[in-house]
C-alpha cells in the first residue's frame, strides 16, 4: 500500500531545482516514487510567464537523470502545476507529491491520484469538450488513487491549457479570455465529475456567466506551457497510509479570514503546503467598498489579487510559501474562492 | 473644550470630493472645523503620482468655497496627507479629522494637533536640519493640541517634502534615493521630539543605516506634492471631549497578524480609520523565506507591500478602508511597522 | 476674420499650467481667444489615468481667473483633449489653438471649429447613436470654422466619452473594451461625416471588426474625465489668415518612417505641433515578425505602442513633444496610423 | 582559414530553439562551428528576467545533443549574451555566430572572437579587478581572432555578471545598482583594452560618475545568469574570408536618427544583424524637452528606453529584429549611445 509524503521546497530562482537535488543525491526521496509537483514562481503568473515552463524542463531534465526515463516521457506523466506570481509576502517554493510503498495493509489515508487529458487544441478550449475530457480525467485521477466515493476528494488541481496566438478556430482570439474560459470549462469538468455542478448546466454559454455554478473543490491553472489538462486528485481511500490530512475551506470574500482559520483548523498539525484560489471582485467592490483591481493598467488584476490573498494567508499559516493562484471562475462564490491545507496529523 | 470627529469618506475618484460636499451641505460638519484631512488615492505611490495633488487640489477648492479663504491660505493650514496606491483589497477613502467647540469641561479625551514646518528645499531633504524642524513641527502640534507628555502621544502622521528632479546640492541626485531620506529624517524628527530616539544618534549617517533607531509612533509619508514637513498629532490631551479611542501596536514583520488584532483590541468599538505602516524586508526574506518584493523590475516594492499589508489589516478589521503606507525607515524595527486604529468608544 | 495660433508648451508636472499662465499674464495670448487645447499628460493613458482629470482642471480654473466665466462652463465650450502616456522619448506638453480676429479678408488659411455632442452615457457608447452625433458635431464643428467641403478637412481630433464601471445596459461591462468601442464609435462617425466612411457600413457588427472601415483623418482619444464626444476640427477655410499649414499622411505600419518623413515634408517651415495615431498589429507580427505588445500582463499594450510610435515620430523631428495617441481603431489600417504635422509656413 | 556565418533566427518563446535545431538538422550549420550568440528575448531586461536563463539552458541542451559535450562545458565555452526586453515594435530573436574552414587564403575579412574571464564573484562586480578580468579577455579574444590592431576592433559586446542579493562585501547591496557597476566596469575594461580610456582613469570612483569617459565600440549587458565576463570581439583580421562587413556610428543622442542612418549606411548591403545601445538621459531632458522615463514608479527606465531605442533603429533599418540593451553606462555619450550593423557585402 502506498503512503503519501509532501516536501515543501525552495528555490533560489525558477531553474533551481537543487533542493530536490540533495533529497534525491541523499536518498530520502526516489524519483520514480515521484506523482505531481505543484508550485510557485516568480513570474508575473500571465501569458508571457516563461518562469513556468524553465522550471518544468529543469524539473524533468533532473527527474530524467534519475530515473533514465526521457524528459518528454516524464512531463506526460508527472503533472507539473505551476502557478507564476509571488507578489508581496509571497515565497517561491514547490510541493512534491510522492508515493512510496509502505507496508499497513487495511489503513485508509490521503490518497493522490493523476490523470493527463488528450491534448486539448486551442479549438477546443472553452468548450463542452473539454469539460468532459477533464471530468473524465478527474474519474481516472480517482480510480488511479482508489477513491471511492466522489465526497471522500479534498481538491481537484488542474493545470490547463491556453494558447498564444489563438486562430479564429477558438473561442476567442483574445489569449487572455482564453485562459479564463479555459479556467472555466475545467472548473466545470471537476464540478461535473464531483457532482458539484449538474451536468447539463455546465454549458458553453453558462461558462464566465452564470456565477452560481462552481465546485469549492477545484483549483485551476491555466498556461501555455501546457497541451493537456493535467489533472492531480487528492481524497481519502482505503490502503494508504494514514498520517497527512487536508483541510479544505471556501471562503466567502478576499477578506474571508474566518474561512482561511477554518481550512487551518481542518488539518491541524505541522503544515506541509497551502493551496488558496481567489479572484478579484467582478461587481467591483469588496463588503460594499470599491477596490481598483480590475481597472489598473499598470498592474494587472491577478498581481494585485494574488498579493492580497497571498499575504492573508500567509499571515494566518505564518509563512510566505503559500501556493496562491487568481482566476477562480466556478471555483468558489463570485470574489471568493478557497483554501486547502496538508498537514502531517499531530 | 473641542470635540474630536472622524469622518471616514469614499471617493470614485482622486478628484472626487463629493462625499465630503454633501456632509457640508448637510451642516453635518463645518468646513472651518477641519484640521486634517489623510487619504488614501489609487495612484502608484512613487514620484510619479499625481493622484495626491489632484485630491489636494480638489479638496482646497472645496473648503475654499465653503470659508472663503483661497486655496493657497488653505493648503498652508490644513495637512492633507495622502498615500498612493490601493493595491488589493485596499479602497479609496479619506478621514476627515474635524474639531468643533463642545461644552463639557474637565474632560480627558483624544485630541489633534497640527503644524507646518518651514518649507525644505530639496538641499535640506535628509539632512540633520529637517530632523530638528520636524521634531520642532511635532512640538508645535503637541502644544496646540494640549498634549502634555510625550507618553500620551498615540500617533505622529507626517507629510514630508520630495523633490522630483533634485539637483546636486541634495543629498541624493536620485529622487527616489532621497523620498527614502525624507522618510528617515521625519521619522527622526518624531522619534527625537518623542523622546523614542536620541537626539545625539538622529545623525545623517544613521539614516537609512542604523535599523536599530526608530520610533513606533512615528507614520511616515514623502511626496513631491508638498513643500514643508505637515505633521499631525493624535493624543490625549485635558480639555478634549472623550469618545473616541486610538489603539497602536507594531507589527514585528509583514506576516504579523497579532500585531494587527492587537491593535484593534486597544481601540474597540465601532472603527473610524485605520492607519498602518511597513516595509519590504530588506534581508530579503521574511521568516526565513525569500521574498520577491526587492527585485522585481516590473512591480514596485512599496506596490508589493502595500497590497500584501493591505491585505492582511484589512481582512483583520473586515474593511478595505484602510490607509496602508510603504516606506517605514525608522517607524518600526526592520521589515516590520505599525498599525494605529481610531474608533468610538463603546 | 480669426487667425489661428498654436503655442506648443511644457509642464512640468500635470497640474502646471504656468507656462499658460505666463502667456495670458504677458498679454500674448487672450484666454478668451483659446479654442481647444490637445494635450500629452505622463499617465498610463488608461481607465486610471487621472492625469487628464488633474489637467483639465487646472486649465479650466486658469481661464475661469482670466475669462470669469466658471470652469463648468468652459469646460463645456473649450475641448481639451488629453492623452495621456509619455512613454520613452516623448515630453509631456500641451498644444493651445487660437484664434484672434485679424484685418485681412479675403485670405484663406488653416481653420479651427469645435463642438461638442450631447453627453453619451455608457449605455449609448459604441452604438449607432454616438456614430450619428460625432458625425453631426463634426459637421457642427465645421459651419463653425467655415470648412465648406470635405475634402478641405485636414484632421478631426476627437475626445470621447467612457465609463469607469459600466453596468449591464452597456455594450461591454469591461471598461477596457468600451474604451476601444468608443474610438471605433467616433472614427465612424467621423469617417461618416467626412465621407470616407459609407454610413451604412458604420454600424455597430462591423466596429472592432471590419478593418477595412476607417478614415485617415480621425484621430481619437477616450477617457473617462469627458462624458460628451468633444470634436475639434482642422481644415483650410475661407476668411481666415494664412501663415499655418498642417500635413498629414498615413503610416501604413508602426515601421513605416517614411509615412512620417511625408506629414513633415507636407507642412514644412516651423513645426508647431505633432500629432500621431497608431496601434499593436492585432496579427501579432509587423513586417512577418512577431512583436510581443499584446501579450504583456506587466506592460500595458497602449504603452508599448505609444512607446514606440513616439519615439520614432520624435527622432524624425527631431522633438520629444509629440502627440502620440494609441487605439487607432478605425483610424487607418490595421497596424497602421496617421501623422498630423502643424507648421508655421516659411 | 574561417568564415564567418550570421544566423537571425526567430522564436516563439525564449525556450525555443526550434528554428536552429532546424538548421542543424538539415545540415546547414555544424553544432561545433558556432562561436557565440547574442539574442534578445521577451523578459522585462532587469533582476527578475529568467527568460535568459531559460534560452541559454534550452540552447545549451540543443548544442550538446548536436555536440556531445556536456551542457556545463559548451556554457563554458560558447557566449550567450541576451538581453531582455521586446518593448514596442522589437521581435524576439537571437544571431548566430559561426566560422567553418573556408580554402581562400590571403584575404582578409570581418573575424569573431570570444573569452571568459575568471569568474567574478559579487564582491569584485564594479571593482579595477573586473575592469583588468575584462581587459585581458578583450585582448585574448583579439588573439583567438586574429585581430592584430585596437583600430581594428568594430565591437565588442560583453555580458557581465551580476548578484540577485549581494551581501556587505560588495560595492553596492542594491542589486540594480551593482548591474550598472558591472556594466561601468566591464565598459571600462574594453575601453582600456581598445585604447579609448587611459587605464588611469579607469577608477572605481570614475564609475557612473565620470560621463566622459567612455569607449563607442563597448555594448555591455549584465545579468545573474552569468558568473564571469563573456567578452565576444568582432573585428578585421588577416586570414578571414571577405563578404561580411560590420557599420558601427555612435548616437548622440537617443533621437539621433542620423546616427542611425550612419550606422546602416556604413554596412551596406543585406542586413543580417543589428545590436543598439542606448540609455535615458539622466538631465531628464531630451534635446531641451523634459522625458519621464527616470521617474516612473510603474515602468522601469531601461523598458521605456529599449522600447523607443528600439522603434527608431527598427524604423531605420525596416525590420523589429535589433539586439537593443539599456544600461550605456561609459559605452558612449551620456544619453547616447551607439548602433552596429552586420551586412553581407553587396
Amino acid at each position: 500500500m502506498p503512503r503519501l509524503a509532501i516536501h515543501r521546497l525552495s528555490m533560489s530562482h525558477p531553474g533551481d531545482l537543487s533542493a530536490l537535488e540533495t533529497l534525491l543525491a541523499a536518498g530520502k526521496l526516489r524519483a520514480a516514487d515521484i506523482r505531481a509537483v505543484i508550485g510557485k514562481t516568480e513570474g508575473n503568473g500571465g501569458l508571457n510567464d516563461f518562469t513556468r515552463g524553465f522550471f518544468t524542463q529543469s524539473l524533468m531534465l533532473l527527474l530524467s537523470a534519475h530515473t533514465g526515463d526521457p524528459p518528454d516521457a516524464l512531463a506526460a506523466r508527472v503533472p507539473c502545476v505551476l502557478s507564476g506570481g509571488t507578489e508581496g509576502a509571497l515565497s517561491p517554493h514547490y510541493l512534491v507529491f510522492s508515493a512510496a510503498e509502505h507496508a499497513a495493509p487495511g489503513q485508509r489515508g490521503l490518497a493522490i491520484g493523476t490523470a493527463f487529458s488528450q491534448p486539448t487544441p486551442a479549438r477546443e478550449i472553452g468548450r463542452e469538450s473539454q469539460v468532459r475530457a477533464v471530468a473524465q480525467a478527474v474519474r481516472a485521477a480517482m480510480a488511479q488513487a482508489g477513491i471511492a466515493r466522489t465526497q471522500d476528494v479534498a481538491l481537484v488541481q488542474v493545470k490547463a491549457p491556453c494558447a498564444q496566438a489563438p486562430d479564429a478556430a477558438a473561442r476567442s482570439t483574445d489569449p487572455r479570455v482564453l485562459m479564463a474560459l479555459s479556467r472555466a470549462a475545467a472548473a466545470f469538468g471537476v464540478g461535473v465529475a464531483l457532482g458539484d455542478i449538474a451536468p447539463d448546466r455546465a454549458t458553453e454559454s453558462a461558462m464566465l456567466r452564470d456565477l452560481t455554478l462552481f465546485s469549492n473543490r477545484a483549483s485551476i491553472s491555466s498556461g501555455i506551457e501546457v497541451t493537456a489538462n493535467e489533472v492531480v486528485v487528492f481524497g481519502t481511500a482505503e490502503g494508504w497510509a494514514p498520517g497527512i490530512a487536508a483541510g479544505v475551506a471556501p471562503m466567502r470574500d478576499l477578506l474571508d479570514l474566518a474561512g482561511v482559520q477554518a481550512a487551518l483548523a481542518a488539518a491541524p498539525g505541522e503544515v506541509l503546503g497551502v493551496i488558496a484560489k481567489g479572484e478579484p471582485d467582478r461587481s467591483g467592490a469588496i463588503r460594499g467598498h470599491r477596490h481598483t483591481m480590475l481597472g489598473d493598467t499598470d498592474l494587472d488584476p491577478q498581481r494585485h489579487l494574488r498579493g492580497a490573498l497571498g499575504a492573508i494567508v500567509a499571515a494566518v499559516a505564518g509563512d510566505g510559501r503559500v501556493f496562491v493562484s487568481g482566476g477562480a471562475e466556478h471555483q468558489g462564490p463570485p470574489g471568493g474562492g478557497l483554501v486547502c491545507v496538508f498537514a502531517r496529523s499531530p
